[in-house]
């Protein structure tokens, strides 16, 4: 009887008690092996190989565009002071930041968004003026959806533009901006939201309903893309002490939409802001007209319903949404004139909008799925294979071509088998989509040559070894 | 007397326990001030736009010679569960992790290096093998010193190599792509040390010190490229329980280094690792034959004294300083074979190292600031600039032209002041370091023609509008 048999029948003849305490052990061991920390927290995602080459692509989509309108780039730790994020995200967001455990020294919590960070960099570095932009991870404590792409980490692509400058400028060029980079992108139909945040407080106030009360309100309005109004209006009744009437009032006001120009003549001929928000509708009128004339209003809606939840804003607002899908926004965004001047004496306006990258790498990934074309990872151009020689040391002449290939800018991967046969070592090159294969063994050795394999082509030459640099840059179109 | 020399003399009639009082409140004044969040948590810093074109420039150097290896990148969460982060970094790495708050959920730690969310990583998607790079910013609650470079919050470029490969052959081309960077990084001469964990193992051993004592004996030995043997030698005796003797027989051993070959000769000669060790240093012979055929020995010592404080190390490791500095490393890393078994049942043999980007941050922003080079942080090749007219809206002509530059990828900055003067408007451009500007007028606008402007070479030529790209092309060299 073999050792694995005597111990299979010595577990047989154990006892019941013996059996559940084993059994229990297992449980634990079981158990244990569950605790094993194996997967990453919750709301947060690891990117696989191929999904970090479609972020780069759309990364480099955004920052095309944010430099070819000058912006500069910038960078902020992960954290900031506690005191720096607090008070700045409304209602809702200021219970989704993560604090640090006070350890001793300062503290920090992880950032919520790129903008208070932003308008602290300014202060911080006594900046007057800065169009920068800003790609960075940033962390909020909300209840995650993976298929909604709603992440506890997250990545956000921002860009602002920080200056005493006319009046809406700035503020055409943020559109035309988000504009160009949803158009490049190329993810189907969308559309860029816009509205004032001064109209909205006229809004508000038209209605009738105290100022101390802005906030709260605003908060619901903001829900509005989501839920309709006859819940709003329930939740502003029933819960923020509104009105019938005031609610009536605001019935009217904050579900109108359209195109800019007309839905602007309409407010007009209504009279709807000729007491309170005139100066916030002339503003918008001078903003529409400069984004006309940057050919920017394509895909643009004046949407009085905006809301933006964040308690920063305090101009244009703006968000844009892709049409049919169930994403929510894409991009959100406004102006933020006094922002800067809480970590500072000198106040700076601003404005900027953020890019939600992370939806959008769903949609590509998603289309990539669709088209069937395969994404390469490995970006190596060839790998050098051997024939096995009894008399020459075959691992030393690879190596020696290999280093030949590197230092002449070649990408050239290794297949760290050194005996592997010759069948072995092409298809290893042909799982990795290696197009070239360069071949040697004994007689190439002596004669100083290499069979050059093009392994999508089916099809082989020999070249002279002083030769090889030079073809290789030839086909890889260096 | 005008309001202000009221107050004044008001003040100067206070009381003595008034202007006492007084003086408090300015102090708590002033200590609020102090405590305006404008500054970075300490230890972290911000990137200022000329500090992020070099640590781009570093980071596209770096990445090239990764993927010239054929590595893919990935990336992970910037914390883990905070059990898959304890135990993993020796007697002092564990106290520098940061935690964040218990606010209900997973308890989550900031990430301390990027190979243990690697080797999870590995784990949570079940790889066999992979070859990867890795840049991100990590965390430890260490003493920062900025003129060092030593941070709270700091990049790694990490690269590893995962699988079960023939020996050496991966611990050969790591070491081969270190070289590799720091040569192409330009920095000055360098110094990559190597060593075998297992070398230092049969050290202690032969020393005679028992097994229980290796890591913390390690973590002492770990310290010796900052402090002298002497000292080394006095905390082991005195506080971690070594001999005399067994001293002794550690300073013979662990102080030696030299060429590679020539070290192993010694060794052998001197029969210091027959009993002990004999495996470990034939492991060496062979990886430093395999590194000598890619030409990758140059800058290599053999140092035995070199020990690596984290736990996780298992055979080959290394560490790169830069010859004359008091930098500390500017890279570290080994094979680490038992690591990712900790997280799965599969354990995977892996080699890495870890590239310290802040200190070579530290010095190519020295470099550029001695070299007098000017690094443009704006990249826009042009502004539109108008000259104001009675007749025409220049502002929506200005905008086409942007338009049009925009839509066809050129990078075209924009002056957000609309009434400036054409002199003030190639000022800014002058300012921002642009090299062209267009200029349009009435005249202009009515012929379909725009002045075309070198402010570098100060010439100035007048060209069709329908050109305008196409010469802009041309001029930028797209």
């Amino acid at each position: 009887m073999d050792q694995k048999a005597e111990q299979k029948q010595e577990e047989q003849v154990q006892s019941k008690p013996q059996q559940k305490q084993q059994q229990q052990q297992q449980g634990e061991q079981k158990q244990k092996e569950k605790q094993l920390s194996v997967k990453n927290p919750k709301g947060t995602r690891d990117f696989l190989p191929q999904q970090m080459v479609i972020r780069r692509q759309a990364f480099k989509i955004i920052t095309d565009v944010f430099e070819q309108h000058g912006a500069v780039e910038i960078d902020t730790p992960v954290f900031e002071l506690k005191e720096t994020l607090v008070g700045k995200y409304g209602e809702e967001g200021g219970k989704l930041i993560y604090d640090l455990q006070d350890q001793g020294g300062e503290i920090l919590s992880l950032r919520y968004d790129l903008t208070v960070p932003f308008a602290r960099y300014l202060a911080t570095h006594g900046y007057k003026k800065l169009k920068r932009y800003h790609i960075g991870k940033v962390y909020r404590r909300d209840n995650p959806s993976i298929q909604q792409g709603r992440f506890r980490e997250f990545f956000q692509c921002d860009f602002d533009i920080a200056g005493e400058n006319d009046p809406m400028v700035a503020d055409a060029e943020l559109i035309k901006i988000i504009d160009q980079i949803f158009s490049k992108l190329d993810l189907g139909p969308f559309q860029i939201k816009i509205s004032n945040r001064k109209l909205l407080d006229a809004m508000i106030s038209i209605a009738g309903i105290p100022k101390t009360q802005f906030k709260t309100v605003c908060s619901s309005i903001d829900k509005l893309d989501k839920q309709p109004w006859k819940e709003i209006r329930q939740e502003l009744v029933e819960k923020k002490g509104v009105t019938e009437e005031q609610a009536d009032i605001l019935s009217k006001m904050v579900q109108l939409r359209g195109e800019p120009f007309q839905l602007i003549q309409q407010l007009k001929d209504q009279k709807l802001f000729e007491q309170q928000g005139k100066e916030a509708l002339d503003e918008m009128e001078l903003f529409f007209n400069l984004l006309k004339y940057m050919n920017g209003l394509k895909n643009v809606i004046f949407d009085l319903s905006l809301a933006r939840g964040l308690d920063y804003y305090t101009g244009l607002i703006q968000e844009t949404v892709l049409l049919g899908g169930q994403l929510g926004s894409i991009s959100g965004g406004g102006r933020y004139d006094d922002l800067v001047g809480m970590f500072s004496k000198n106040s700076i306006p601003c404005v900027g909008a953020s890019i939600g990258i992370e939806r959008i790498f769903a949609i590509l990934e998603d289309k990539y799925k669709k088209s069937g074309v395969v994404l390469r990872e490995n970006q190596s151009d060839c790998v050098v294979a051997t024939i096995p020689s009894k008399n020459i040391d075959m691992t030393a002449e690879k190596f020696k071509i290999y280093d030949l290939l590197w230092s002449n800018g070649i990408k050239a991967d290794v297949c760290y088998k050194l005996n592997w046969n010759l069948g072995k070592q092409l298809t290893y090159a042909n799982d990795q989509q290696i197009p070239y294969a360069i071949v040697i063994g004994e007689d190439e050795v002596k004669q100083e040559i290499v069979k050059f394999k093009d392994l999508i082509e089916k099809k082989e030459e020999t070249i002279n070894l002083k030769d090889l640099v030079q073809v290789l840059k030839q086909k890889v179109g260096k």
